[in-house]
C-alpha cells in the first residue's frame, strides 16, 4: 500500500474495488499504519448493510447453509459480504481451511466477498475486529453481511449477536438443544434452523426445541417468537423459508423501531469495549509493568494480598498526573 | 455478622469453624462490609491446600466423580473443600440444583465443605471470586480443594485451569473429544478421565483420544504426558487410579520445581485481573458515564467513529489529574 494515500484508499473502497477492500481488512486486522484514520474515514459510509449472524455448534452445517444463503441473496441481486470466524485449534485448522477454500470458490464472483478471521491470538480483540471488518464491507457497498461463527465461547457468541438478525443452527442430534441452552445459544437466537432435517429424528428434535422455546414465550404484545425453520443445507431445501423469515424479522424490527435501537445498543457496546481496550493499553506502560513485577514478588511472599496489591496498582493511574 | 470484629472472623475461620467460613464466603461473594480486609488478613494463611480442577462437557458425570473423589480423600484423612460452579440457565437450574443437593448430603460430614457458585450475573468476576473462595477454604485448613466447572465458556475454563492439577472428564460419545478440542479443554488438561467407561464404544473413544494426544507430544525431556484414566463414576471404578495419577502429577511438579512456578503464574494472572477490575471501576465514574452518553449520540449520528470516540474517552483518564 506504499504510495497510496488515505484519500485514495477510501475512494477505492467506497467504489467497491475488491483489492482495496482486501488490503484494508488486512491492515485493520493487524493494526498497521493509518488503520485508525481509515476506519474513521469510512465510518460515515456505513449503515446500509443488513447484518446476519449465523452460529451454532460445530458440525451443524453452518458453512453449507451460508453458501446457500449467498446463492439466494445473489439471486435477488444483492451484493454479499461474508465473515467467517474460525476456531483455529492446531488440530482442526486443516479441515476448516478445506471448508473455507470450497466456500471461497463461490466468492470468485465479483458480487460476493468472503473473509476468514482466525480466533487464535486475537481473543478479546476478535469481537472488536469483526465489527471493524463488517464496517469495511458495509462501506464498500455490500448489501448483506453474513457473519458465521461457531457457537462455542463467549466472544464467538458476541460476534453472532452483534448483528441485525441472529440465526442459530442446530441439527437433530440427541442433546444438541440442551447443549445449545447451556452454552448461551438459546438466548441470542432470533431464528432457529433445524438443519439436516432429512435425518431420522428431526421431527422429534424440532418438537423438543419448540417445547423449550414455548417456555420462554411471555405473551407480551408484539413479542418476537423465534420460530424453527427446517432446512437441508446440502440440497438447499428450506433456505427460501429461512430467507423469508429473516425478511420478516427485518420488517418486524423496522415496524416497531427496534432496528435502530438494536444498532444503537450494538454501537454502545462497541464503544465501551474499545474504550476499555485503549484504557488498558495506556495503563500498562513500562512503569506500571515494573511496579507489577515488584508487587507480584511481594504477593507471592504473602506479605501483601492480591486485592491490596491490585488496589495499589490501579490507584496509581488516578493519582499520578501524566 | 453484626458485632463480630474482623479479628474474630479471622480467628474462627482459621480455627476451621464451619459457620464462620460459610458467612465469610457469602460476604466475599457479595463484596459486603469489610470483605477486602478479610481476604487480606487471611491471605498469609493460604498456600497449603492442593487445588484440583475438574471440568468437561455437560453430562460427563463430573459431579458423581467429584463425590467419589471426596470419599476417597476423606478415606485418606484429608479435609476436602469443594467449589461447584454452575451454568445457571433458567432451564437447567432445577436439574443441577438436584445434583448439588445430593452432593451436599456428602458435605454434612464435618471434614467436607461444599459450596456452589452461580455463574449467572457474575460473569467476568466469577474467576476472581472462585479464587477468593478457594483461598478462604485454604485458610480454613482444607487440604484438598476440588473445583468443579462445566467446560463451556472461557471463564469456566479459566477457573478449572487456575489449580494445581486440571482434570478433564470426557465420556465415550461420538465427537466428544473433537468437541473438547474445539472448546479449548484439550489444552488445559493435565489428566484426562474417560468416565462411563463401562459403556459401549469406550475402547474406541480412549484410543481416539490417545491418538489426538500423541500428536501433541513433543518428546522434550521430563515432559508431562496427560494420560487417560478410565473410570465409572457411579461405581467408583478407576477412582483409585485417578487419585494415583493426581499424586503423580503433584510429585512431578514438585520434583521439577514446577508447582511453585505454576502457582506464581496463577497469582500473576489474578493480580492482573484484579488490577484491571479496580481500574475499570475507578474509570467509569459519573463524569465518564455522562461523557460516554454524549459521545454515543455523536457516534450514532455518524459524526464520529467509535475508534475516535473511544480514544477521546480513554485519554481523559490520563490527562485529568483527579
Amino acid at each position: 500500500m506504499q504510495g497510496t494515500t488515505l484519500e485514495e484508499k477510501v475512494e477505492r473502497i467506497v467504489a467497491g474495488q475488491r483489492l482495496a477492500l482486501t488490503r484494508a481488512i488486512t491492515q485493520v486486522e493487524n493494526e498497521r499504519g493509518d488503520w485508525e484514520e481509515l476506519v474513521d474515514r469510512l465510518y460515515p459510509e456505513t449503515g446500509d448493510a443488513y447484518r446476519i449472524g449465523i452460529t451454532g455448534p460445530p458440525g451443524a452445517g453452518k458453512s453449507t447453509l451460508t453458501q446457500k444463503l449467498i446463492a439466494h441473496y445473489r439471486g435477488l441481486g444483492k451484493r454479499v459480504g461474508v465473515i467467517a470466524v474460525d476456531p483455529t485449534s492446531p488440530f482442526t485448522g486443516g479441515a476448516i481451511l478445506g471448508d473455507r477454500v470450497r466456500m471461497q470458490s463461490e466468492g470468485m464472483n465479483e458480487e460476493v466477498f468472503i473473509r476468514s478471521m482466525a480466533t487464535r491470538g486475537s481473543l478479546g480483540g476478535l469481537t472488536i475486529k469483526a465489527r471493524d471488518v463488517a464496517d469495511l464491507m458495509d462501506a464498500a457497498g455490500y448489501d448483506i453481511i453474513l457473519i458465521e461463527t461457531v457457537g462455542v465461547g463467549q466472544s464467538e457468541l458476541e460476534i453472532a449477536e452483534a448483528t441485525d438478525t441472529t440465526v442459530v443452527v442446530l441439527v437433530p442430534e440427541s442433546g444438541d438443544s440442551i447443549q445449545a441452552m447451556k452454552s448461551g445459544l438459546m438466548e441470542i437466537a432470533d431464528i432457529f434452523v433445524m438443519n439436516k432435517s432429512d435425518r431420522d429424528g428431526s421431527d422429534q428434535a424440532v418438537s423438543a426445541l419448540k417445547t423449550i422455546l414455548s417456555m420462554r414465550i411471555t405473551h407480551a404484545e408484539d413479542e418476537w417468537i423465534p420460530e424453527v425453520v427446517r432446512t437441508v443445507g446440502t440440497t438447499g431445501e428450506g433456505v427460501d423459508d429461512l430467507v423469508g423469515r429473516i425478511s420478516t424479522h427485518h420488517r418486524y424490527q423496522e415496524r416497531l423501531d427496534l432496528l435502530t435501537e438494536r444498532r444503537r445498543q450494538r454501537e454502545e457496546q462497541r464503544l465501551r469495549e474499545l474504550t476499555e481496550r485503549y484504557l488498558h493499553r495506556s495503563f500498562w506502560d513500562e512503569d506500571r509493568e515494573k511496579m507489577f513485577r515488584d508487587l507480584i514478588d511481594t504477593v507471592f511472599a504473602r506479605s501483601l494480598s492480591p486485592v491490596r496489591a491490585a488496589r495499589r496498582l490501579a490507584d496509581l493511574s488516578l493519582e499520578v498526573d501524566r
